[in-house]
């Protein structure tokens, strides 16, 4: 398969819909609006909604009933990009090359735009699980996948944790700890959503949350490669890790182990998913992408 | 009834129900655990939950149906406060005549802190509908009810024009938009919500917005007013407003005007339920104590 043109169709559909489902941003107050559309509209890779819609697609199920959980997860990140970047924070300028909320808007309106998109997440979940007649049983418990993935049983702690290693000594195992939480439990969430909405059964989903969780560790470590050696098209800082002294794969490990260890867990996704067939080929260019990808 | 007595019953009741709801403070890491407590269990009036208890009640439904719903109000307004407490926000120290978030447990943590509370409060929705066999489709219904409320259309929209008023002339109107969609979105819908779980019909529910919406504006003139002349219970350093140049009911009215506002709006609310029979009772106290209250 061509993945050029398909992650692009894909991310048109994401973006279509994402469109559709937040305010215009002439609304009042203008600036809330224009904050949060400037964030969740700044060239962002879609890669979690896309996993959501590859993972029901993988299953058989209908990429339709997918996109707002898709669009809701890729809000859910979107949220905690804009809180991240924040000075009390990473206090980073640049995102994807472009200045960040704070830097544009304030401080203030970052932290209300983060707000809003959180909240507006499960929003959108809930009116359009009414509004298409999907299971409104099966919408209710991936609300609690999406938030034990995103709160205090994931993102939120992995958050605390790279924040807390900063300065501070960091086991091997004290890392995939905070890498799980912090990045891992989003990706595995969004693939297992798709999954679940598509209809997979228990074999299908454990091996699908196998996959999720071996391209979350890699598509992190990748992240911290590109903080070291990422080109122009990385859009950020370069070294920041360095400079806060953050826990990374690479300051722990090195380059080479770094690069090995990611293309090893990209493979053991494509493994945790041999079983399935064709339909499965989107999943695993997705895995060769997220190890080889430059931004 | 004795209020003082009904009062401290129902707040023991939200109490116990957030006690279990909330993982414990030495849970891994617990820093963030701790910060999550320190805010919730802060001393709270418990108005929203105890509105969404008493709303139930008045219309002949189950206390125990609404409390998981009460708790997930309560905990979105704790994020909200400690959000608003931030230095790049209202840069508060005191909030209930204890340091706020930021100051105890630094800047990062207070934003982790109230992300974690917003988060949580859907998974608590989501897991107790499913747990407790609650209808799945109105406890839909009531998610996107709350996320109108906290998110765009109320809450978040409140905020930004609370604080774009700063040092800026606001004509009445627009101090009656900001207080509508800053405090009295919230506090209608924990009225509304309580009406919908406890099963009440269209024109019930009607005169409970009604009167939801006159004790949400009375409550936020009622701050204004202790902003101005509270007493130690206050809890928090008096005149902030008046040295944020904050846009608030007294500047612009004055107090006497305000004092007569207030109590006209809790009589408006009572007005809108007098149809109802005793069991609305604690909703007529509660519009009586919203305006005698002293913190």
């Amino acid at each position: 398969m061509d993945m050029e043109e398909y992650l692009r169709e894909r991310r048109r559909l994401v973006d279509d819909a994402l469109e559709r489902h937040l305010p215009r941003d002439d609304t009042y107050p203008e600036e809330i609006h224009k904050a949060v559309r400037y964030s969740v509209f700044s060239g962002g890779k879609r890669l979690r909604p896309i996993l959501t819609l590859a993972a029901t697609e993988a299953v058989g199920g209908d990429e339709q009933t997918a996109i707002p959980f898709a669009c809701a997860i890729e809000i859910i990140h979107t949220y905690s990009l804009i809180h991240d970047d924040l000075p009390a924070m990473d206090d980073d300028d640049l995102r994807r090359g472009k200045p960040t909320s704070h830097k544009v808007f304030g401080e203030a309106i970052a932290i209300l735009a983060g707000d809003a998109l959180n909240t507006e997440a499960f929003n959108l979940i809930a009116r359009e699980t009414l509004e298409k007649g999907i299971n409104p049983v099966l919408a209710l418990e991936i609300i609690t996948e999406i938030t034990d993935a995103a709160g205090l049983k994931g993102m939120v702690t992995g958050q605390v944790l790279d924040l807390e290693k900063e300065d501070q000594p960091c086991r091997p195992e004290e890392l995939e700890f905070i890498h799980r939480h912090k990045t891992a439990s989003l990706i595995t969430a969004s693939v297992r959503v798709g999954a679940r909405l598509g209809g997979a059964g228990p074999s299908e989903l454990e091996a699908l949350t196998n996959y999720g969780m071996a391209i979350g560790l890699a598509f992190q470590i990748v992240d911290d490669l590109l903080d070291v050696e990422g080109g122009k098209e990385w859009g950020k800082v370069r070294g920041r890790d360095k400079n806060l002294s953050k826990a990374t794969y690479p300051a722990l490990h090195g380059l080479e182990a770094s690069r090995s260890k990611a293309r090893e867990l990209s493979e053991k996704a494509c493994a945790a998913i041999d079983g399935f067939d064709h339909r499965a080929d989107p999943l695993r260019s997705l895995a060769e992408y997220i190890v080889s990808r430059t931004y």
